[in-house]
């Protein structure tokens, strides 16, 4: 474990315009690696709270500014954390500034629509924080392991986002993305505990093991649908999940930079109010 | 303080069908009681935690059923508490479950439909835990003070909102509606609060303070709508909220027990998944 890990490591360097696809090699991050741990599990929740109180406070600034946006796009396998991610990280954060967007299959109206029509409706405003449990990384991943699409199809997709997610960058929206990476073992542990324990059933169907013989073809279409979408206004990165306070403390480290950088302040006290008495 | 108090004690009579208008007289109800407190500020929050370790657990079994849902209506002057009980209340709950929806002004497009448009399509799903952070009560609170509306107008409303929740409720949902209770006295030092604090100036403009001199209106338009939309299927309860802790305590154990009441179980186990073991 580096004593000073830096995030950038972690990022998926950007998408070179002059190419028509690029794929990110996953093997190069152990999913096991604990590069933000602060050394147990019980320090880790503890660093945890110690940026919960901060993200609210930055939370607090974006929303009393209701100027800027950010949207969290959480994405990974199954069991890869994405719920419990944003319960842990966001426990502190007063949640009327938050929005937790599913997406989950598109009904017959979105799917009538083009694929970024749903996805659209649900940007963030001025002054929210949304974040995307799931999302339209989601039309090209399922599709393309189907065989659904063809790779110029898949090609002409990843540019569509990338233009559309410039849009809403351009338009006052910091974009972070983060895709939760487990092993295929870790994979294996966390369904096998869910089909001992019955109360866990209504999480997912038998058929849900079929996207599981799938993986490699799935982490093919991962790699390259974030080699191919990791940009300067809306970065991937690539968060080791084997461990779950790593994997937490991770994604609020990078939160807190996130909005850090951000430079929200208050909006200046209001000249009209100075000095009023209330009856 | 009784030893037992009993929720019903502040739940507002029922409306009768054959009257035209009831108003509730909220001067009954002492906005300092604290029945539901446990005796301290500390053990209420104990209390609380207690509570949402439940509410936790509840609302994890009407989300894995996805049938009934949930819609909590939060009601109030200007700083009686709303936006701090959804977030006491709500601590410990997984924020996967919720959802906060915030009524504002109208926009245009919406003051082009009927008042209740924009309600219905905010309306909870199956699964889902929906909190009204103001609602449309506010269309028979404002323009009822501002003599927009007159009585008949205003009847016809209440009338609209009876069969509109009588609509949700046959149909799975169930309503529960929380005013909260403050005194004049209360709001004056909360309001002074805020403007003695420029980091909470951004929360209220100095137009704000009009409507505290129309305080009494105010409490004559909540009490007649209050009375006159208390139902068996979308009671309203009157919050004593001088005290912060009191009112989240009081807030909790009412959802507590319209949770308890619902019999949530998990769905059963899938036999489907029984002694599968993931390769």
């Amino acid at each position: 474990m580096a004593k000073n890990p830096d995030l950038d490591d972690f990022r998926v360097p950007f998408f070179n315009d002059g190419k028509k696809l690029k794929s990110f090699d996953l093997s190069s991050i152990d999913p096991a690696a604990k590069p933000f741990s602060t050394g147990s599990k019980d320090s880790d929740r503890a660093r945890l709270a110690e940026i919960g109180a901060q993200l609210d406070d930055l939370q607090e600034r974006l929303h009393a500014q209701r100027h800027r946006r950010v949207l969290l796009v959480l994405q990974g396998m199954d069991t890869s954390g994405k719920d419990g991610t944003v319960r842990a990280v966001f426990h502190d954060v007063d949640p009327l500034g938050l929005r937790i967007v599913p997406f989950r299959a598109p009904s017959e109206r979105e799917a009538a629509h083009d694929f970024l029509w749903r996805v659209h409706a649900q940007a963030p405003m001025a002054g929210e924080f949304a974040i995307f449990n799931r999302s339209h990384y989601e039309d090209v991943l399922v599709p393309r392991v189907m065989k659904q699409i063809d790779d110029d199809e898949c090609e002409r997709r990843y540019r569509h986002i990338r233009e559309f997610e410039s849009l809403l960058a351009d338009t006052g929206t910091t974009i972070v993305k983060c895709f939760l990476h487990i092993s295929k073992d870790t994979q294996r542990e966390r369904l096998q505990a869910r089909i001992d324990d019955p109360t866990k059933h209504w999480k997912f169907d038998v058929s849900d093991l079929d996207a599981r013989k799938l993986w490699d073809d799935y982490q093919r279409a991962y790699a390259a649908a974030l080699g191919s979408t990791s940009t300067e206004y809306a970065p991937w990165y690539i968060i080791p999940g084997d461990s779950k306070t790593h994997r937490n403390v991770m994604v609020a480290e990078l939160l807190l930079r996130t909005l850090q950088g951000m430079k929200l302040e208050f909006p200046p006290a209001k000249e009209s109010l100075k000095g009023i008495k209330v009856e």
